[in-house]
């Protein structure tokens, strides 16, 4: 079953990669308005997994998670929309160059082929996916989780309708439906006709399946995401920074996670800033000489500092100085997004230069990691791995390159 | 043993990111005079490992991989001053601009951090993989075959001496020397320490790796690549890029090692093309049709057409037009390099989009990918996977790239 699935959207996407881009958005377009159209008919796929979660009793976030509602919905379709409206990478020259020899050479943007998505409870995740993919001239193939496969089936099937009414060639968007488990080992196998594997989901999916995986996996990985005070920083505007990055969505990976404070302001510094955190609700754990600072905090253990929470926590440090800043980042952070706030232009160089990590910010909170606010249009997630693609993927990371060249006759002497 | 050189290696590579280029060209030219200065060393270490070899009554085709000599030390030192004089990649900006809401965003090309070879009897790979590797500011740890232990021991010390002196950091490179089988399966598990792997060997050594690696690994497969002669070929013109993909030297990935030949020329144009070959030592095998226009050939059977025979042999297939030939190479092929000869521009373009390969051609000779021959320097393989790497991969695919957000204390509302 999943290998007929896979042999199909292989199928598919050698056409797939030769549509033109006014389809391809057509087709985009078409799925979202079908989305709306459906909308009840979705609800009614979702409801059930609902039910049988609540039958379940499992946790109220995953049910959060798992709900599809107007909000939701319209965020799908949106989403969408958007993607339509985003320029096609398929056929970008990157760069044409002549040789000595007259060969005429220029790398070529086409699409990766196949995409095979594996994704838990939220069932958007099968529009917002597809949507990309496709806008990439990818095929895909869908795993979602059990727990959602009446939705996902839904979702699906109106998805893939609308595309074929558009003009797409059959097999385009796949879906595996069983909700045996061992689908997904058997997918991560099939290299021959799946060329990357996209996980959407916790940290203990993604695990399993980089290394069950024999098809090259590009992830999003844990954000333990720092923001460091500097000894020159602007104290006003390092509170709002640092407020705003644990606060303002603590559950989402490129919120703070960890603050790191220079010895020469912490003082001044810290007892303001943690009294506003905590009046926030934020639960401070605070290394010794932050507890001598601040009185009363619970104190942060080793494993705090390798922790991402993605909840209202904050693990405080005190630190020598930029180098004990640097090192403890680099030793503990999980590469994805961090800050310095300086006034300092030799300390940010450095901070930049040093931390090595998708994203680093001088003066701004890590909450701008995205791809909408980075400004290169939706995402279908957050890299912390170092090929490929690194930081928010758009649709540019959803593509390869090939070499085209041009001659007369040449031949190698 | 394996752990220490990983951990050696990571601990290097945050100085060597930050090492300028001056030093990092300074440290690749003192290593190529010392290889030169320590010739006779090497030659009688490397006599260790072919006498070795000798009386292990290994092949002929594998004692003379394994052997150093002038010419090839010769190659190896003029590759490493080639790399010198390549411009750095690191610290260069892909992309710059800015937000509505002020910040200004960077996308800065930074090092992959460690790279592990792994190789098998060539030990030149060390002297050449280790250049390109510093060059991109990477740190490497080396395993290279165990036959060449001796080699690649004092290789690696020549090198390693003369990067120190010029003054880079201690664990720049660093060498495996144990010939135990299973230090290769210990090294791919070190995922904290090693950010990507680079085989460089048969498809027995990569398939190992690919399949045990828990590190991505950057591959160079094989590479059955065709020619197709189109209807409208200009023959002359065919039969030199014909004799020269399969001739110029057959031992090589982009040589060319299968024909395909339109049904309305082959009558008119593989006669004097396999009498060409054939007085040039090519075994040919047919197709049916093939076999019906030259007489006396052998069959081609299907496990042919998958074949990467790395020597004078060919097969050949007789086709009916185009369609059949896409079709064919996007069956058959490896999608390392494949080229049409033909003077029909819309034949011609349907080919360049339709193949699915790192390098596509028209009217030219295959054995042109190469990262020389391409104008993008010395590489370090030739990739035929999609992620990350795709055609010949040159020092610019030994990076990454981060984000790097310059604020004024801007937060997300």
């Amino acid at each position: 079953m999943v290998l007929k699935k896979a042999v199909s959207a292989k199928r598919a996407s050698f056409a797939l990669g030769l549509v033109s881009g006014e389809l391809k958005n057509n087709a985009i377009l078409k799925m979202a308005d079908a989305l709306e159209r459906n909308a009840e008919a979705i609800f009614r796929a979702n409801q059930k997994d609902v039910r049988q979660a609540l039958m379940q009793k499992l946790s109220e976030a995953f049910i959060d998670r798992l709900t599809l509602n107007e909000k939701r919905l319209k965020e799908a379709s949106e989403g969408l929309r958007q993607v339509a409206g985003l320029p096609d990478p398929v056929g970008a020259i990157i760069r044409t160059w002549q040789r000595p020899n007259g060969l005429q050479i220029s790398r070529v943007r086409v699409p990766l082929g196949v995409v095979g998505i594996i994704f838990e409870a939220r069932p958007n995740v099968a529009a917002d996916a597809t949507g990309l993919c496709l806008k990439a001239g990818n095929a895909v193939v869908l795993r979602g989780g059990s727990e959602a496969v009446n939705s996902n089936r839904k979702l699906v099937d109106v998805i893939n309708r609308a595309g074929l009414e558009a003009g797409l060639p059959p097999g385009f968007v796949n879906f595996i439906e069983t909700t045996d488990r061992s689908a997904v080992g058997e997918m991560l196998k099939l290299d021959k006709y799946i060329d990357v594997i996209i996980p959407r989901g916790g940290q203990k999916l993604i695990r399993f399946i980089t290394s069950h995986s024999r098809i090259p996996v590009i992830s999003h990985g844990e954000g333990n995401c720092h923001v460091y005070v500097d000894a020159a920083a602007d104290l006003k505007m390092a509170e709002e920074i640092v407020f705003n990055a644990k606060i303002q969505r603590p559950g989402v990976c490129n919120a703070m996670e960890k603050l790191l404070v220079d010895m020469q302001v912490a003082e001044k510094f810290l007892p303001v800033m943690i009294k506003r955190l905590q009046a926030a609700g934020v639960e401070i754990r605070g290394c010794e000489r932050t507890r001598k600072i601040v009185r009363g905090l619970k104190t942060a253990v080793e494993k705090d500092w390798y922790t991402e929470y993605l909840d209202l926590i904050l693990a405080v440090k005190v630190v020598y100085g930029l180098d004990e800043a640097i090192k403890h980042i680099n030793k503990y952070g999980s590469r994805h997004s961090d800050a310095i706030v300086t006034e300092n232009r030799e300390n940010a160089r450095r901070f930049l230069r040093e931390i090595d990590a998708a994203a680093v910010y001088v003066n701004a909170s890590t909450r701008f990691t995205d791809g909408g606010q980075f400004g290169i249009g939706a995402e279908i997630g957050i890299s912390t791995q170092k090929l490929h693609a690194r930081g928010p993927m758009g649709v540019d990371e959803l593509t390869c390159s090939k070499f085209v060249i041009q001659g007369e006759g040449q031949v190698r002497t």
